[in-house]
């Protein structure tokens, strides 16, 4: 019985810690990690305030279980993206579009998990979450040189290359207001993620390729 | 005779303050954001450490002007690179290369500058450094449009593109132990520099170039 009785606390606390996860990420997609407030995640997930301290040793402690959470399900997306009948080449341009297109839809979101300034903790999660679709992409171009859809190049530095040009091309948009999140480049956000898709594939395959 | 003292004190002050930023800076140089300590900082100045606090209010905000200044010195030499009697392509691929190698020469000063997790005050400063650099490149390349040496695109967006993928590129290397800050790519310096050329300039041209 007493066993038993364990078992379902234990359950208790799981969703508990779960609600708390989502309620912050509610809190952080609407606005930033700078508006997200304990007291106000407290309330969204029916809790006391301290208690998310029983949960969570600190602020950043939630923040940071959150980002991984949140970053794992986009390089799971990816990840997904890189399957395929396909060449290596047109998968990883189905990739990386959808990276883009997932993170225009939802600037602040996207925002939050790519480039806003944020405590130190947080920022070295995000550099492993870069790293994480660095090795995705890194994949794909070594299975785009052999199957013949990429040119032979250094397939590490060319993923790097690839993660700093579209998270740093959507940082403009996405920094804006969410209304109207592409006024920055002058462009709609299909002609963004195409101009973004055109540097991006005339870096890996040296080929000038039409929007 | 009290104006000459006042103009003396405000002389000495200014002294003072220069000097505490030039140890600010030999300290991030040599450790990074993480390891600067404003004790260190004091003695290796010749100050008190509480003086510091007559000069700055606080450790972020000497931090932020040390910043502001040695990224100034960084933008003034890729501008400097800018001009020129070469194409503007040229020009600008002049300009990204010594951005590179001044990296990978002082990698523990380019890592503090362009990605250690810092504090949100110091991380939005990078976001203005980033952008000036921006700015540099997307006017390189309006010119290049129209001297014909690089094909019509849309500017502002590959500038961007051109500040993350090199960034990106580097952090990586950066990111390694001083005496050996390539091995992460196994490129020798001037490899790793020679691919995050290629990378860019195809991008920028959308023409296969060999490094």
């Amino acid at each position: 019985m007493a066993y038993r009785e364990t078992e379902m606390m234990r359950e208790r606390k799981a969703q508990a810690r779960q609600r708390i996860i989502e309620c912050a990420w509610e809190s952080v997609t609407t606005g930033g990690f700078r508006s997200a407030r304990i007291t106000q995640i407290a309330s969204m997930a029916g809790v006391a305030t301290g208690s998310i301290y029983r949960h969570f040793e600190s602020r950043e402690e939630l923040f940071a279980e959150m980002f991984r959470l949140a970053t794992q399900h986009e390089v799971d997306r990816v990840a997904q993206a890189l399957t395929g009948p396909e060449t290596a080449a047109q998968q990883l341009e189905n990739a990386l579009r959808l990276f883009a297109e997932r993170a225009l839809r939802a600037p602040t979101r996207a925002w939050a998990l790519i480039a806003e300034p944020v405590d130190p903790k947080l920022d070295e999660e995000r550099l492993v979450y870069r790293r994480a679709f660095a090795r995705l992409f890194e994949g794909a171009i070594r299975d785009g040189v052999l199957d013949g859809s990429l040119p032979e190049q250094n397939a590490r530095l060319a993923s790097t290359s690839l993660v700093g040009a579209i998270a740093e091309s959507l940082i403009g948009p996405l920094a804006q207001a969410s209304p109207e999140p592409c006024e920055a480049a002058d462009l709609k956000p299909n002609e963004l993620v195409d101009a973004i898709m055109q540097f991006c594939m005339q870096g890996l395959t040296g080929t000038r390729s039409q929007p």
